[in-house]
């Protein structure tokens, strides 16, 4: 068969195939990565994926994440979905990416989805896990915050407790310019302590840019008495995100599961 | 007080003082380590330690490791040992260490122990856990053998239930030449599953060089179908290294503690 040929056959197949929509679960070490999004300043999840993609189905291919984690964090749940006319089947294009992806982001599972179903506006819920490591553990140290503070768990979990429901979260968002709405609804919070480890999980509809970490560095702020709880809930009231406290380091944060 | 008088009081203060012996527990990430044991070839744990001690105390530190790890094989529970006649007490001793090692070692607690104490000679049993990952996850890649091959949990099981008690494991040898006995006492030896993890668990007196990841890899060439049980038994029997599978890399190993 000629060159021209197989295009002709192959287009032909595409015709009476079709699109299909594939939705991706990922799991990415975020250390080497400038964020999800693609950026000018270096690798970007996204990037690599639409690289990996492009050259298994030989089209362009355009990647929407449900998370736009940043630059440091990681991801065991991250969910991205894509159109493609490409005659690989769902699970082929799993192993095929995964032969082309760097090994610090993976594709763990692979599914066709309805036309209608978009990883970032589908989503209905995000869930993040924070771990905080006391001292110094090195064998923890890429995925946790090693924090030398002394923590009351007491006052942090006070401080969670106060986060819950339906609130407006501008004073936790890193970009004051925001233009959105910073309303969230977060519907669950919570501080589990396990030995020196100490995890903070997160579930809400939305997360504002860096909300996660600002939240649990000004909640730390309070728990080792640089801030007090009064305090914290005039932040909470403030809605200025001059008002928080420290940001806690992105190492620490993971992209734990988004919820359709 | 000038130099020389200050000299003669710290050496008047050494007298009265005497020496101690210190044990310290540490956890490393053995991933850019030659190894416990220094070398010529690159930085070791064993060097790291003796280097901040000497720039610690202001004298030369022989440290004693309880178990020699190879080049990227991880600790979360070494013990070393020390004689120092150092007016630091313990705590300061881990503290100022801590200051000045690399973030990938650290000491996890320090006490003074009687003078006869040896991290090597005395301990009693070690306790090695070697991890495998199924698939691929890259935020466990550091710290895991990413294993693609499909794996039968009861035959791993079968295998290890077979090394239990007193035994000669020279097939298991990394170094042919060894002039040391063979002979080591196996307490417990254990597989277990979670998820995609794969955990193996061994406890024995002693190890010989290369023991674990030799039977880890012999094990998992069995449960892969690759080599049959009986040709396992005729392994261990044969008391010859290069009658063993391959060698399971060293970055899903960890020394997980030492027993005295």
């Amino acid at each position: 068969m000629s060159i021209g040929a197989a295009r002709h056959s192959r287009a032909q197949a595409r015709d009476l195939h079709s699109m299909q929509n594939i939705r991706f679960l990922l799991e990415y070490d975020g250390t080497e990565f400038v964020g999800w999004q693609i950026q000018n300043n270096g690798r970007s999840v996204q990037g690599e994926l639409e690289k990996a993609l492009a050259q298994l189905t030989q089209a362009n291919v355009r990647v929407a994440g449900a998370g736009r984690t940043d630059a440091g964090v990681h991801a065991r749940g991250q969910v991205a979905s894509f159109k493609t006319d490409s005659l690989l089947n769902p699970d082929q294009l799993r192993s095929g990416a995964n032969a082309l992806l760097p090994e610090d982001v993976r594709v763990l599972s692979s599914e066709a989805v309805e036309m209608g179903f978009h990883a970032r506006f589908s989503a209905k819920e995000r869930r993040y896990v924070y771990t905080i490591v006391r001292g110094a553990h090195p064998l923890l140290r890429r995925y946790s915050w090693q924090c030398s503070y002394g923590l009351n768990l007491g006052l942090l979990e006070e401080c969670a407790a106060r986060i819950l429901g339906k609130g407006d979260f501008r004073s936790f968002c890193k970009n004051g310019q925001e233009r959105e709405s910073t309303t969230c609804t977060v519907a669950s919070a919570k501080w589990a302590n396990e030995g020196d480890i100490l995890r903070f999980e997160i579930t809400a509809d939305r997360f504002l840019h860096g909300m996660v970490r600002a939240l649990v560095g000004t909640m730390v702020d309070v728990s080792r008495g640089h801030l007090s709880f009064e305090e914290f809930l005039r932040i909470i009231g403030a809605k200025d995100r001059c008002a928080a406290g420290m940001s806690a380091p992105a190492q620490g944060l993971v992209l734990d599961s988004v919820l359709y």
